[in-house]
């Protein structure tokens, strides 16, 4: 099957053929999008296979030729760190934070992560993947062509399991990479409130065991915060998930200045998400690191909290990714150019930053640098065909509409 | 032609048929969306003729019936404050003011409301018209049943008419209310920069009778603002055109304590737009007057200023009215669904609050409360038909995704 993509106004984030593979990009590189103007663009069974600009395009057949007229042509986003698989909304607990209603008696009145959790200890395991490959196609409607999903919402060995299983099921389901996190430190039992270590005990000892033997999660997530799993518990739980080769990605610094993106580093974290605190000392230990910083400003939007100092980071040269953090609680939208929109007004990244933060970066938070992020000979021709827009920057700009008029995987 | 609506999970804002029209809702009342579960709702060629439950629904036939199970039905959004007919984007402004980019800087690249007029006045009415026509279809997909439109990007009596002419062009062309205010004081043109009271005397003698005397505008807006039209030029402004029964409807308050929110409310000004200034003395001048208070979130979130406080002037009792101030510059956005949404994170109105602000009280900021708003036997039947969502609050909580399913108009 080979798609040949004509007349495209603009072929934006390419890498030559021939040149040492991007793997991520930091500071003032940030700041461009490799882009060919009038350009066509050739996927051979779902792998970019070649490109160039109209003017010297070669005599070639096609099984299916689109004219992209007025139309540019980007990298399907890669969004990595959502918690897409749920049981249920919670917009009651939205309108109980509105009115200023304390976390406690939100929790009574039915929200917080340990009621999501009854709700899906409680669900079918396929209904719960109906809902799931629903809220899936939502988004790649909106351009999302790769994805990491959490586990969380369980809480016990079983709700964990089915969880994951579900992850599982929708990567099959779909043509695009689906990454899975396990996230059993999401939050602490009821059962457990008053023998926290016992949890992170029957985490390490019950549930990873079951999850790395069914092969069910590629990264280690552990929500890192005063309150919830400190640094010493964080420590133990990426200890015993690097035993299993799988690294960790985990939540840091959302509500202090806690320690987690030093203790991610040091652990060699593929990501720390969040950042909402981030000062030099988190800024210092990024440095010289291989772990992405990931924003997730949807969150903090939503919330009505402080944003992540974006430029802060970036003008020290670090690399940023933005991911929507996907969930029920604090962020119910996976709308990626959305995101963009409050990237670019919020963090006052640049559309061109922004972009490369959901792309190749986003790649990079789910080690799929090597296929996904740029338009490259050899990667999975994942794309997204834009409406018909003047300029890069009319996606975050145009805020509220919707720029993708397809999605090719 | 008559529609039948049934099974309809919750039809929201309705009205007894024998009861004291509500004009506008104030203070605690925004609270309350009268509501009627498992509804029927039946339009007669475009009027709402009847609703009722479910239970006693009496025997009648429909040239169509819609099922609307899982569905919600409400009035369709009234958006007030639109400067929907423009020439050109600005996100080449957008990405300017991003990188900090000063307001004289952005003017010169080609940014600001004198190069939206340039563009304008160069543009080919027909081709105005269609692209006009274009963005009016598109917020009326997401669910706008009623709109107001402003000039102020002509600045000469021939740009401003061109301007009015699409407008009524756009209101034969509509199934919808499209209201229309003559904005030609939004900026001084570059040649009166040094003469300004010689464009007012333009405005007032040249600009005014003709757009009068072809019926053009409903409205009569001035952008009261510091180092745009003063206090004592808005009076002028006002004063002149309420000559022509022209109600005053203006820009106030969006970057100072200007008192353009008392001069409003002396010259009986229908609605004071943008209020992000406001404080006690403001509060204390809507108190007792009909002036509606119009607040543009979506501006204040596209430009990354502070927000209007919605809370203080609901708590002190007053009507609040939301609209998008969908505009090239400061808002390229009409989408009222993600209004809503940025209403209630960031203004902290409920959902309740923010529904009534864009239909019952954008309904009376543009006089049409008689004609929408509620579901009233007698009322305009534009109406919009939800998704299948959970609640009302869901509207807003689902932000990013597009929660109306079809208008009916």
């Amino acid at each position: 099957m080979r798609i040949l993509i004509t007349n495209i106004a603009a072929l934006c984030q390419t890498e030559a053929a021939d040149t040492t593979p991007i793997r991520r990009v930091a500071g003032t590189a940030m700041s461009s999008i490799p882009t060919v103007n009038d350009a066509w663009l050739v996927i051979d069974n779902g792998i970019i296979h070649s490109y160039g600009s109209m003017k010297s395009m070669p005599e070639m057949t096609a099984d299916e030729t689109i004219d992209a007229t007025g139309r540019m042509v980007l990298p399907a986003w890669c969004d990595s760190h959502t918690h897409l698989v749920f049981a249920a909304p919670r917009d009651g607990e939205f309108v109980d934070r509105i009115k200023g209603v304390s976390y406690e008696e939100i929790a009574r009145r039915g929200g917080g992560i340990l009621n999501s959790a009854d709700k899906l200890n409680a669900m079918d395991e396929g209904l719960l993947y109906e809902q799931s490959l629903q809220r899936l196609h939502k988004v790649m409607s909106q351009g999302t062509g790769a994805i990491e999903i959490k586990s969380g919402y369980g809480l016990t060995l079983e709700g964990e399991l089915k969880m994951l299983r579900v992850i599982r099921k929708l990567r099959e389901a779909v043509n695009i990479p689906v990454k899975a996190s396990f996230l059993a430190a999401h939050a602490y039992p009821r059962a457990y409130r008053d023998n926290k270590e016992a949890y992170v005990d029957l985490i390490i000892n019950k549930m990873l065991p079951v999850v790395a033997a069914e092969g069910l999660a590629d990264y280690m997530d552990v929500f890192c915060e005063q309150g919830f799993f400190g640094i010493p518990e964080t420590e133990r739980l990426l200890e015993a998930g690097w035993k299993y080769g799988m690294k960790p990605k985990i939540h840091a610094n959302q509500l202090h200045h806690s320690g987690g993106v030093q203790t991610g580093v040091k652990h060699n974290a593929l990501s720390v998400d969040h950042l909402e605190c981030v000062g030099d000392a988190e800024i210092e230990a990024l440095k010289g690191s291989q772990t992405m910083p990931v924003l997730l400003p949807g969150a903090a939007f939503f919330l009505g909290i402080t944003y992540q100092p974006a430029r802060r980071i970036i003008d020290a040269g670090l690399p940023v990714c933005l991911a929507t953090d996907y969930n029920p609680g604090s962020c119910p939208s996976g709308n990626v150019p959305l995101l963009l929109s409050i990237a670019c007004t919020q963090l006052k990244m640049t559309p061109e930053e922004a972009i490369n933060a959901v792309t190749i970066n986003g790649a990079a938070a789910m080690e799929l640098e090597d296929k996904m992020g740029t338009i490259k000979h050899g990667k999975l021709g994942n794309i997204i065909i834009t409406e018909k827009i003047p300029s890069l920057a009319y996606i975050p700009y145009d805020y509220g509409n919707m720029p993708v008029h397809r999605l090719i995987c």
